[in-house]
């Protein structure tokens, strides 16, 4: 597992502003960041993003009481643009599987309240789509955002929404690539599985807020980054002062050595980095800890899923 | 295992310098490094560290073709002062005990060469101590430092050591502490098994150097200590700039929110920090990861040590 089999590739983050309690708004807001970010490379299409990457929650507020009126019926893996009628797909599904067709891209679409119509249960769910608009991954947030800082950060997902109960990866030609929504990342467990499994990179929609932000948005990534020699990208929402949740903004790519490639501040911007295939391998063969972990000392906490 | 039955207590980690060539020597300068640090507090017992640390191969040259000339054999667990010949233990051994029982402390001998007169091979090994001299815990260093940055840091330490073949806990009145050595800290396993086993701090004799140092050493104290909610410390001899290796310096302790409280330059020096467990607590309760873990999606890699 020293060496990973893939391909150099541009990832882009959308860094959505101006997001509001209108759901259409927020569609054509993230329609709109998306064209803008692929037009800007009408020129230069050798350098065009290869993965486009929303923030968490983008279609909702991100708040407990919002979630269940935003969900919406995400259909199966595999279904593609086209096929479902509006009974059968949520109209933020149906968007951005255009997204990704229409401007010929991958797109990992954040998350959005998820339900589930057998079971009435509400998820906060990441969908992806290849070029055609098709969707390929379905990741349900496994860790649920429960966290108590008295005066400075209280928040319960679990009030309303259900956690996942599976770990997430999918194949581009570009290599496979590793899933995660916000709070997941605190548990290593998930980059640690996916990176043993081949992935190249880890990411995350998430929404941090100004309080977990600075203590250790950065150090999560650069942890996961390092550990396990991968890439690793959070992919924020701006912060928007008439929210009652404030994220923190400031999505940014960590490369395999845990050096931060590209940071947003906490504005509406789209950023981008390359994900260097040679920087990864070389990280490896200089570093060799991919193979000389002891696992005759302690278990491979991946192995079952290898 | 949200909560952590301690007692909070005072840590030292000692910065050796002017190491050379001599063992009696490093014996020497460390016994009086010790005297100094818990002389100063004559005045004021009650703020006596309680854990003192002393760094990586501190008693030889940190060079593959010494290991073996500075190596010494390492008698049982549970041996008492006085109780062994010169041939039953090594120098060092004798000497750490006697700085333990002086100094009515308890001290982690950072780490020495160890012969293992049955199969001749040698460890990179700490020994622990307590007030009564009495032997209570050893690691041998399971992770060899085998690395190759080009042009920048290339050391072999499979040349001629061995890798342990165990993880590593001691108790003591204030709680129990996980062991590690160097480069074992690259490897999450160890100080996630320690925590999850009830670990109040996970404490590593270390000597990065002038490459990995700046990129790695703080991030992966702070990574273990937010990833698993404990203290993490690292015990590093100074630099000293006739010596083939260049030790990175900057011995420092991280809390469990990932703070670092105190952080030495490459200077001789000893370095305090209070190990909080009322912080411990606290942390685990505002931000409950300890409990979220979703051992039914992927494995407790701690499971067999519980």
């Amino acid at each position: 597992m020293a060496s990973i089999k893939a391909k150099s590739f541009k990832l882009a983050l959308i860094q959505l502003g101006s997001l509001n309690s209108s759901k259409s708004n927020n569609i054509q807001i993230a329609k709109k960041a998306i064209s803008k970010a692929i037009s800007s490379f009408s020129k230069d299409e050798e350098n065009k993003p290869n993965l486009i990457v929303l923030p968490e929650i983008w279609n909702s507020p991100y708040a407990v009481n919002s979630f269940r009126e935003y969900s919406e019926k995400i259909p199966k893996i595999g279904s593609k643009i086209g096929q479902l009628n509006e009974n059968e797909e949520g109209e933020t599904v149906k968007a951005m599987r255009e997204m990704a067709r229409d401007n010929k891209i991958w797109l990992i679409g954040g998350s959005i309240p998820q339900k589930d119509e057998k079971t009435d249960e509400i998820f906060n769910t990441c969908t992806v789509y290849d070029p055609e608009g098709t969707l390929v991954a379905i990741h349900q947030k496994v860790h649920l955002f429960d966290i108590d800082i008295p005066g400075r950060q209280t928040f319960k997902e679990s009030d309303t929404l259900t956690g996942g109960k599976s770990l997430t990866t999918f194949d581009t030609p570009f290599g496979k690539i590793g899933l995660g929504i916000c709070y997941d990342i605190r548990f290593p467990e998930m980059a640690t599985i996916a990176a043993r499994q081949g992935c190249v990179a880890m990411i995350y929609p998430a929404a941090f807020n100004t309080t977990t932000g600075p203590m250790h948005w950065t150090l999560l990534q650069r942890a996961r980054a390092v550990d396990n020699q991968i890439y690793v990208a959070m992919c924020s929402p701006a912060r928007h002062p008439e929210a009652s949740y404030q994220a923190y903004g400031h999505s940014s790519v960590v490369n395999p050595l845990g050096d931060i490639l590209v940071e947003a501040s906490h504005e509406p911007t789209t950023i981008y980095a390359d994900i260097d295939v040679d920087l990864l391998n070389t990280t490896r063969r200089n570093l060799p800890v991919t193979i000389q972990r002891r696992f005759d000392v302690y278990p491979d906490v991946a192995e079952k899923f290898l």
